[in-house]
């Protein structure tokens, strides 16, 4: 088959697979928010039936012909099939590496890891979880050496998360990062942290819910296009860029849980609306990478959502809603309440300054795990080290340690280095935007549109017709670097705490 | 293949195919609740790939072979084990007669004939809706033919929603409920209508929705394994029995909208909680037909939702709700504007004497339509002459007559008359459960538990090991007639209108 009939049988599949995982992610966005207590048992049949039914289509003999050859003559093909035909290449090529008794131990383990994970926190003990770990961890050696394409077994991880990237870019990357910004953060922490009683008062969950969506309508969410719901860990899914489910939290003493979620939530969700109308239904029209996915969450939670300009538009619309909290209170010291800098235990309540900290630490572990250089029994002592020396914090036991997270217990490794990548990406952004607009102009006057408009031409609107690193080397200018990110921070903190 | 191999590759499949059905139910019931207004048109393509792959899976040959040898030598298997190959059997007999180009044509013309539905209705004008409705009807009688194992075309149709029914049991069974409903609904009719002032007062919507959640709980409905939302009209779906979704609507100018609403899917809901966790996930967790899905809706919401012993409960908890509004409402002058009887242009808006004649004359419009006796030309002036017969009620024109549902534009014929069927088991069972206990005494003092338990031993546990009206030989001692219904009416309406 050529031509036309090929490209017409791959793109009906192509299509066919695209509305199928559609359907999946509307499985997790409804298991996390509106599924029955008793209903999650039979949602994970369900979600391994749907599953494996792609799986099939995905891996198919026939359809890999077509996708071979579309891939090998590519003649007569526009840009964007071109695209379309490498992305399915690449995620099928990886599909087919693995044997489907890996796949399937993979996911057993997975969840014999998590249950060990949680019996292992609540009795405050590595030991229960460690045998299962280093069960999944031996599964994702062989599952590295069936992908991976040179020597580096990490590689084979990071093209899950992020196409394109490799560790031999990574680990420069991340190792520049850490040498400035770990002596950056000492200086912070060691310089008085502000006061932020105004935070910690009681904020009726009402009220918050009701900022919160007034929030998205000021930021130019599509409310036509997707919605708010609540669940117990924010994220942004649902079926596709037509209808995009975002979801928040609320904690009723603690006001920036609810609101910066649900602004880090509007920067995926923002991204998934703005995705090309002509690439929908079809494999280019997502994000290329988790790191860019995750730099417009970080771009509008941070770059955004902590600058004073942004509170000096949002602070009135907030006191609306909480008269008697916000009556009088200074928009600098509000400011510098949001961006309190504070050590801390816990990865995913850490302040922007040292969140990339956590980061640093986990990627230096999974990447010498993966590697065989780490033994998983001597991974409590090495996070307990790293904890000290990077985030300058001695967790008190494991559960604040090495057992805090839950990624690699489903054997997600790779998959970290993608949020701190996000800032990277959304500190060289916001420079390349400047450029062309006064981004705190347009927050202090409330014309969210004008950066969204940047943001649709220069990134959603662009798909995944290219990868990631190559969308922002054209965007910015320059190679990705961990130097926009630190000049971001150092403006930002030597003003907001006077170093 | 034998035995227990071919047992295990049967099982593996039916399971796979109830999990994707669950999971096909799960994106009909968010289209109708959280679906974003611009993702109707991917979800369209999302629901056809899942339902286009269940067919494939359903009608694959090697499967079929199975089926077939399980069905002619279910040696060795249980009971309930070969219930499950004969549900399985007769769904995919069904879908095997259809060839795949006349499914497709079915499902398109469905599409047109829906758009045209539309239209006519806008401009009021049958003759915008006639050429793709005659399209549709000559469609379902090509469906009808590949599918009747006899002479009568309407078995096929009737078959889809109520197995094991023939249209020379039904014919005769309505014919005999018209001779005897007719007069009576006249004889109420021209007695005085009572006064429904009482529910026509400003009710405000929070307080209906939560009402409509205490009474939920008050029926025994299961939160953990369920839970209700808003829709326009007002449905049950889902996952499965372990994850039920209800749902609602609310007028504020008119109390029973919502409540009642509310007591009819409970009763749907209670069914599906209800079923025998062992069948879960196989061909027999279900209702054995649609008339005996109805038949618990209309238990719930007629039989006793429509009772003075069931308000004598459940008005002193609707006042505190709505104490203004229901301040010194007499119990019996509630009940009465609660039952009040009208005849009246649209069926879904119909109260239950009069319900059933809209459905009678609907049965035999459609039955003359696939038998090729009534040409779709014929089609308003025929609704017209029995309405006006039948019902009582000339409609002003084809708005409020011939065009008000939207089924027959779907094709769905053959789904009418299980909506009367519905009514007709809810009285036998009201009698059959009257024999065992005060069905009056156990809704008058809150014990709905009682009524419920009787319905999961009777009828909600069974699933669909034998067919329906088997299972209400069954239950009630007997053949299914309308005098159970009749006499139930008669006893409601003689002491409620005083006739």
């Amino acid at each position: 088959m050529t031509g036309a009939p090929a490209w017409n049988t791959f793109e009906r599949r192509m299509r066919e697979v695209c509305d199928l995982e559609a359907v999946g992610q509307l499985l997790v966005w409804d298991e996390q928010t509106y599924c029955s207590k008793r209903g999650h048992d039979t949602r994970a049949f369900q979600q391994a039936a749907l599953a494996s039914l792609v799986h099939e289509r995905v891996v198919d003999g026939a359809y890999g012909e077509i996708v071979d050859e579309l891939a090998e003559s590519p003649n007569g093909l526009s840009r964007e099939h071109r695209a379309m035909v490498r992305v399915v290449k690449h995620d099928r090529d990886r599909a087919v590496r693995l044997s489907p008794e890996l796949v399937r131990a993979l996911a057993a383990q997975g969840s014999r890891t998590n249950a060990a994970w949680e019996q292992a926190r609540e009795e405050r003990d590595f030991n229960v979880y460690r045998p299962e770990l280093e069960k999944m961890i031996a599964l994702k050696i062989e599952q590295a050496d069936a992908l991976k394409e040179g020597d580096e077994r990490y590689d084979a991880m990071l093209d899950a998360f992020e196409p394109g990237m490799t560790t031999a870019e990574l680990e420069p990357l991340l190792d520049g990062l850490r040498s400035e910004l770990v002596p950056f953060a000492r200086r912070v922490l060691e310089a008085p942290a502000p006061d932020d009683a105004v935070m910690r008062q009681h904020y009726p969950s009402d009220a918050q819910w009701d900022f919160s969506l007034e929030v998205l309508r000021e930021l130019c969410f599509d409310f036509d296009a997707g919605r708010q719901d609540l669940s117990s860990h924010p994220f942004t899914g649902g079926p596709g860029p037509t209808d995009v489910r975002l979801t928040t939290r609320v904690n009723e003493r603690f006001l920036p849980m609810c609101v910066l979620s649900t602004i880090h939530e509007a920067g995926h969700g923002l991204y998934e609306q703005g995705q090309n109308p002509a690439y929908l239904r079809t494999s280019i029209g997502r994000a290329p990478s988790l790191g860019l996915h995750e730099s417009q969450s970080r771009f509008y939670e941070h770059v955004l959502g902590g600058s004073e300009a942004f509170w000096e538009h949002m602070l009135p619309i907030a006191r609306r809603y909480f008269p008697t909290q916000l009556d009088g209170v200074d928009l600098t010291e509000f400011v510098r309440a949001l961006n309190r800098v504070e050590a801390s235990a816990i990865r995913v309540n850490a302040d922007e300054v040292t969140y990339n900290l956590h980061i640093l630490l986990r990627f230096e572990l999974e990447l010498a795990l993966i590697r065989g250089e780490l033994a998983v029994a001597d991974l409590p002592e090495a996070w307990r080290e790293k904890m000290t020396s990077i985030v300058g914090y001695t967790p008190k036991d494991d559960v604040e340690g090495v057992m805090q997270d839950i990624h690699w217990s489903w054997g997600e490794l790779g998959y970290f280095p993608t949020y701190t990548l996000g800032n990277l990406y959304s500190a060289a952004l916001a420079e390349a935007m400047s450029a062309d607009l006064d981004i705190d102009q347009a927050a202090r006057s409330g014309d969210f549109r004008s950066i969204l408009d940047w943001l649709r031409e220069k990134v959603h609107s662009r798909g995944y017709v290219v990868q990631g690193e190559d969308l922002m080397r054209e965007v910015t200018g320059r190679p990705l670097g961990h130097e926009a990110f630190m000049r971001y921070l150092t403006e930002r903190y030597t003003r907001l705490y006077g170093l």
